[in-house]
C-alpha cells in the first residue's frame, strides 16, 4: 500500500504493539479540524486521548503540558511542539510550559541563571516567533526552580515511589547523583500540578511527547493513580510524535550541528542546508526515472511533510511525482529550499521583536 | 576518680575514639562564661569548635543552626537545645531554626499544614516560654517547604552526592521511598545556606546535635568541601550532647509517654513524674547509708545536673550527699520534685502568652 504519510526510519508500529500505546488513527475522525501533524500520522499514537477529544468537543476545561529544557539551540524539529501548542491554544486549552532548569542543571550542569537566559533568548523567543500567543489567558510559563508549588508537589509524590522502581525505569545505578535521581519527580509534578486546587482542580491533561518519553508518562500515570484519593487526579493523556530525521539521515540533534537546521540560522543557511540533506534518490538519474524515488526515506520530503507544505493536495502531488519518477531530487530540493528560505525570512523577522516580549514573560512570572 | 558530671548510661568515650569527635573538655577553658551544659560535660564532644570559639572571642559573625521536627510533643530533654540557643543568642550568633516539615512528611506522614500548626502550638510556643527571644535581630525561623532558597540549594548540592554514598550513610534500600532518600539533602542545605551570599556569605557555623546525628554532620562537611570552589563554604562545626535518660532508665522519647516529662505537662504531673523516676538507689536503705547511692545511674540526679540546679556548688553538695549516703532517694526526690514544680509553674504561665507570639513568627516569615 502506498502511504504518503509513512516513515521507514523508525518502526513506530512496534512501539505501539510493545508498550500499549494506541494508534492515533483510531480516533482521528473524532477530532474536529485536526492539524496536519495529526492528519499526516506524525502524531501516531496516544494514551487516553479520548478524554481530550471529549473536553474539546464539550468545551470543558483541559490542560496541555509540555516542558522546554534549555540546553542549547532549538532546531526545526522542535517546531512540532510549538505547532501543537498553537493548535491547542485555539481549542481553548490551559497551557503549561515548565522551563526545565532543574533538569538542565543535573543533566547538563547548566546553572539556573544560565537556563533562564537561554529560555528567554532562545526558546521563548522562538515560541513567540513561531506564533504562540503569550498574551492570551491561561498560558503559564515558569522556571522549575522558581515554582514552590511544583517542587513541593514533587516531594509529596515521592513518598509513594521507591528506589527500585526508579532504577527499573531510568536505569539508575549506585553512581547516579541524587539530583539526577530526584528530578523525574519534578517532571511528574510539572504534569500533575495543573490539577491542584490552586489551578482549578482535576482536569483532563495531555502531554505531547516523543515515544522515548513514554516510560516517564507511564510513571506519571501510575503516581496519579496512587494519589487519586488525596488529589482526585485524572490520569494524564499523552500523544506520541515521530522524530524528525536529521540532515544526515540520523536523528536531528542540537548537539550534532551537522544534523540540524537551527531556528536561529539565517534564511540563506537554512536554504543551503536543505540542499545538503540526504534524499530518497536512486543511484542514478536513469534508475530514478525508471523506478521513482523513495520519499519514505527522504529527509527533504519529511521537511515538506512536517513543516513546509500546508496543502494535503499539493503534498500528495509531490509524493506521487517523486514515486513515479517525474521529478528528480535536484528540482525537488530547489523547491523545498525556496520554501524553507521564505519560512526563515519570516521567522528571522519575527525573532527580532520577539526577544523583548520573551523577557517580559519571565519577569512577570516570578513567584 | 569521682566525677559529678559523668554518666554511665552511654559510653560517650567510645564515640569519641571511633568517629574522630574531639573531647569538648580540651577547649572548655577557651570558652568565655561557658553554660552549665558545657561545664558539666553534657556537651561532651565537638568538631572544629575552635573556629566558633575564635568568632565569639573576636566578635565576628557566626551562625548556629538547629532544626525542629514537628512530630509530637516536646519533652524536657529538648530544653537542652533551647538553652544552647539562648546562650548563643547572648554571644551574638545568627540563629537559624529550620522547621523540618519536609522530614516530618517523609518520616511520619505528617502533612505540611499539620507540621506548621504543631510548630506553632508546641515547638515555638515552648521555645518562647523557655526564654528564647524571637524579637532580636538575626533569628531566622522557617518551614523547609516554604524556603525556596534552601530547596534549590539542596538540589544543587545533590549533584555531587551519589546513591552509593547515601546508602552507606543512611542504610537506604530498594524499598526506600524517594522523598525519604532526598530529604537529607534538605537538611544539609539547612546547615549550609546561612553561608550563601544572600545571608552575608561564608561564616563559621555550629550545629549542636546528639551523637546519633554525626553521620549527617560528616556528610554535610564533605559536601561543603566539594562545593568549596563555588560557594567558599567553611566546613560547619558541631557539638555533641549526651541524651537525657527517660524516667524508666531508657532513652527519653516523645513516642514513649512513660519515659518522658512533657513541657506541656501540668506542674503537678511533672512533679509527680519526678517522684516515679528510676534512681541510683541501693536495694535497701541500710545498704545505701553504708555504700552511698549511684548518681551516675540516677535519672533524678540527671534532671538536677541538666536542668534544675544552676549552682555548681549546690550540685556538688547534692552529689556528695548521695555518694556518702547522707541523703536518701526519698528526700532527694522530694527536693527535685519541688524544683520541677516551680520550674513548670513558671513555664506554664509563660506558655499561655507565648502561643500568640509563636503564631506571629511564622506569619511574618512566609516567603
Amino acid at each position: 500500500m502506498i502511504d504518503p504519510w509513512s516513515s521507514a526510519i523508525v518502526d513506530y508500529e512496534k512501539l505501539i504493539e510493545q508498550f500499549g500505546i494506541k494508534p492515533f488513527s483510531d480516533l482521528l475522525d473524532d477530532v474536529e479540524n485536526p492539524p496536519n501533524l495529526m492528519k499526516r500520522g506524525i502524531i501516531f499514537g496516544h494514551r487516553d486521548y479520548g478524554r481530550i477529544v471529549k473536553a474539546m468537543r464539550e468545551k470543558t476545561e483541559f490542560a496541555v503540558v509540555t516542558g522546554m529544557m534549555p540546553s542549547g539551540k532549538m532546531h526545526i524539529g522542535h517546531k512540532m511542539i510549538v505547532d501543537q501548542l498553537i493548535w491547542y491554544q485555539k481549542q481553548g486549552a490551559d497551557i503549561y510550559i515548565p522551563i526545565a532548569d532543574m533538569e538542565s542543571y543535573s543533566a547538563r550542569n547548566i546553572e539556573f541563571n544560565e537556563s533562564r537566559e537561554l529560555a528567554i533568548t532562545e526558546y521563548l523567543t522562538n515560541y513567540i516567533a513561531l506564533g504562540l500567543d503569550f498574551n492570551k489567558k491561561n498560558i503559564n510559563v515558569y522556571l522549575q526552580s522558581e515554582n514552590k508549588l511544583v517542587q513541593n508537589l514533587a516531594y509529596m509524590l515521592g513518598r509513594k515511589v521507591n528506589l527500585n522502581e526508579m532504577k527499573a525505569i531510568y536505569g539508575f545505578t549506585g553512581s547516579t547523583n541524587i539530583s539526577h535521581l530526584y528530578v523525574p519527580l519534578i517532571q511528574v509534578a510539572d504534569i500533575l500540578h495543573p490539577q491542584l486546587e490552586e489551578f482549578g482542580g482535576p482536569k483532563p491533561t495531555v502531554v505531547p511527547v516523543g515515544p522515548d518519553q513514554d516510560p516517564h508518562i507511564r510513571l506519571t500515570r501510575d503516581i496519579a493513580e496512587r494519589f487519586k484519593n488525596r488529589f482526585k487526579f485524572i490520569a494524564p493523556s499523552s500523544t506520541y510524535h515521530r522524530f524528525i530525521t536529521g540532515l544526515t539521515g540520523d536523528k536531528m540533534s542540537s548537539s550534532k550541528p551537522k544534523t540540524a537546521i537551527f531556528l536561529s540560522d539565517s534564511p540563506e543557511i537554512a536554504a543551503k542546508k536543505v540542499k545538503s540533506a540526504k534524499t530518497g534518490g536512486r543511484e542514478s538519474l536513469e534508475d530514478q526515472r525508471h523506478h521513482g524515488g523513495i520519499p519514505e526515506e527522504c529527509v527533504v520530503y519529511e521537511m515538506l511533510l512536517y513543516h513546509l507544505v500546508n496543502s494535503d493536495k499539493e503534498l500528495k502531488e509531490m509524493y506521487h511525482n517523486c514515486k513515479e519518477g517525474n521529478v528528480m531530487c535536484g528540482e525537488c530540493k530547489n523547491h523545498a529550499s525556496e520554501m524553507m528560505m521564505k519560512f526563515f525570512e519570516q521567522l528571522s523577522k519575527r525573532r527580532q521583536v520577539a526577544e523583548h516580549e520573551a523577557r517580559k514573560i519571565l519577569s512577570n512570572n516570578v513567584r
